[in-house]
């Protein structure tokens, strides 16, 4: 397998390239518009042909690179069925696969950061997006967040998953690139909860501030990045 | 084999925490001084005896963990046998091993962007230091900086290993964590020169500024971080 983490740092946000083998299919996780260039070059360099690229989830702190990822290479663009984005030329649900020649990402739907929040997982590793981070979990206070939701995603969905299964998040703020998830289920100080109303109150206790740039990303992230409803 | 990339936002560097197994040794690779109690904790958490913390140089840009770490967790400091570091308590040499229980790190002597630069091997990846980065290689215009040495380095030692090895490299500045050795062979722009005059000629010629903390790291690297000598 080809695997490349890419880090932005404006946002902190982490984008995944996935290929089975050199010369085949390609897979982007969470592209940032900004770095749309680097991702071509790179995917152009390692022989590959992008044919998908996906976003676990709407995001709030950066532009998604799905639009002009489809306007320059002709990928598809992918996000869940619970998505209010219209752009995406593939909608997916729980229990599908994303596929990459013969690479097969099973889909979860992890709701709680947002109601649109989905996880891909390989038999080694998770791609998290915001719903399990290193150390932490996504926000749940906007964009249909949920508390509950979300802590059914995290011990009844990803938490269930074997110990040894390498977390990717969307995102790390304290320069770790990957986790697993006997870590996150010992050492993750959000998941050491009682039970779901510890985690409720823990979450809505948390009092953040809003992201820099949501008003700016979700509207364009409904786009698809294209910004045409900016 | 347990492995973990980890970064330092303030100088970009890349530190690297190598194990065989839960439960056994570990070595970390050019740990940052201001990370040490993460390292800690991570290796802490990871059920995991650190044995040895190394640099592949004599940092300019940030200062060293392995005075810090010897002193808190008693575990060995290393650095080649070139190094000027009088504090390290293991000297050691190319063609020697690294050993964390049976992970065993080949040692290549790399000298170009210092003259106290090594490389260390697994079988399917190498950690570069700075003379061979993603797409660039290190600067060779001060610590006995030689572009003809690192043109010999680079090409007769590194660029040998096989095409599909992993590159870890020290540092990088566009958010990239790996490439491979076929890829810097083939993209980047330093390696693409006629002969090692035209290699000279190209390094030579950078004109770049010193690093903001080199006046600062370089003395404090040569205390192991302890900063004795400042």
């Amino acid at each position: 397998m080809i695997f490349r983490q890419l880090l932005d740092y404006t946002s902190n946000t982490y984008t995944y390239l996935l290929a089975e083998r050199q010369g085949g299919e390609a897979l982007l996780i969470d592209p940032v518009l900004e770095n749309t260039d680097q991702y071509i070059q790179l995917i152009d360099e390692l022989d590959l042909k992008l044919v998908m690229a996906v976003d676990t989830h709407i995001h709030a702190d950066h532009i998604t690179a799905l639009g002009a990822l489809k306007d320059k290479t002709d990928c598809a663009s992918a996000m869940g069925s619970m998505t209010k984005a219209e752009c995406v030329s593939i909608r997916f649900d729980e229990g599908e696969k994303l596929c990459v020649d013969n690479l097969h990402l099973d889909i979860l739907y992890t709701p709680g950061h947002t109601d649109d929040s989905y996880s891909f997982v390989l038999p080694d590793r998770v791609f998290t997006g915001d719903t399990l981070l290193i150390r932490g979990t996504g926000r749940t206070d906007f964009q249909n967040g949920d508390p509950a939701a979300q802590y059914d995603s995290l011990f009844n969905k990803l938490l269930t998953l074997p110990d040894d299964t390498l977390v990717y998040p969307a995102h790390d703020y304290q320069g770790r690139t990957v986790s697993s998830i006997r870590e996150e289920r010992l050492y993750n100080p959000r998941l050491q909860v009682a039970g779901k109303q510890a985690y409720i109150d823990l979450m809505n206790g948390l009092e953040l501030d809003n992201p820099k740039l949501m008003d700016i990303a979700v509207p364009a992230n409904l786009t698809c990045g294209n910004r045409k409803a900016a």
